[in-house]
């Protein structure tokens, strides 16, 4: 094993209280009607999954996250009736994914997991997001895989291949880890190892999807990533 | 001014003498003719430009350097007519480019500017090149851009003006940092901002080209990497 690749949002940071706490933090000083921005948050990121299955299935040319996000925010903007914001604004709250908080155990985590293992997300976000979260959230990356180099968005084959293409390993050299069942089946089937960590506040209390790991996808698991850097032997 | 893009051979690291002492060690523990691994590693670097103009041209489709490297070696291997090498041995000798060392300054440079900007190679070396040289000179990149993500090698247009987009920023907001005024040439053509670090050492002595900035196509230049993030206000 010499690789450790990361799905990023929800299991590296939390995206959910960070993106609504961003907002609210930006809306305070505007002038703008009140806004359940958890509700938001929640709602944007109900959007994501739609807006990448149109790339995914061919009826849309390659688009990065970015431009997904922005466009699923402004259709947002639509529906709650918000007026009056300026293209700066609309940047500034689509790039609230480039500023999430990690995890707690998440950065200690992937330090220990860097001495031994190169470490990489591998992301639906695009490069300057990734990057520019790393700097954010203080990540220590090696490199910045993921959807943007592999062309390709999660769950389709091509994003886990062209992540251990490019790094020059064989997909059994490589774990990928993350919250979601689903991600790890789908790196499972190309060959790669699989790790999952539960991160059961995601989704907020109430959350019932990815409490456990399915023994189907899963090789193994650990409570935190820093229990994950100590089963990998870091 | 948000990142900085560094060339790595011959900028960041010494390939010369690194790939040269490689070679040598690796010998010493097989039984080879005398050779004058210097002048090898010095022939191996005259075969970068050809193989690379090969898929620049479009003579070739995409390719990356560690094939090109390989081929080189395989191709200079057999006009010193070594024999006895196994598959696994030209794996070893052709990831030499993956062991070089930092010159001094690089390392306490990289990661003072690294503190004010998003710092990344714009190299001909592919990902998991970069990743290997970072793991093992302790290059503290925040991601890896370069021929690989651009699908061009420099000094193609694209290469410079990928590695600017897949930032998500303008030309004029990245500074291009090189050791070979070519490439600082080709940079300035796309809009980037050049910074020019004499490596007056990389071709050894009596080395002719290179020792001083061109004017023409340089913004700023510095005697090595910590006057370089000391002029750049890190």
């Amino acid at each position: 094993m010499k690789a450790c690749l990361f799905d990023v949002f929800g299991t590296v940071v939390d995206w959910r209280s960070s993106v609504s706490r961003d907002l609210a933090a930006f809306a305070r000083g505007k002038d703008l009607p009140p806004i359940d921005w958890l509700e938001f948050a929640i709602e944007w990121r109900k959007l994501y999954q739609p807006s990448m299955e149109a790339v995914r299935s061919g009826r849309r040319e390659w688009t990065i996250l970015d431009v997904l996000h922005r466009e699923s925010l402004e259709a947002l903007v639509r529906r709650y009736g918000i007026t009056g914001l300026a293209e700066a604004d609309l940047d500034h709250m689509s790039r609230a994914w480039h500023r999430l908080a990690p995890w707690p155990d998440a950065v200690e985590g992937l330090a220990r997991m860097k001495k031994k293992y190169i470490i990489a997300p591998c992301s639906n976000g695009n490069i300057a997001l990734m990057v520019n979260l790393a700097k954010h959230a203080g990540l220590p990356w090696d490199c910045i895989l993921g959807a943007e180099t592999a062309r390709a968005y999660k769950p389709l084959p091509e994003a886990y291949r062209a992540a251990c293409r490019h790094l020059g390993l064989r997909p059994d050299e490589v774990t990928m880890v993350a919250a979601h069942n689903g991600d790890l089946a789908a790196a499972k089937a190309q060959g790669l190892r699989t790790a999952f960590v539960a991160r059961p506040a995601e989704h907020g209390p109430g959350q019932r999807t990815d409490l456990a790991p399915d023994p189907a996808c899963v090789d193994i698991s650990a409570a935190d990533f820093v229990a994950l850097a100590a089963r990998l032997g870091c």
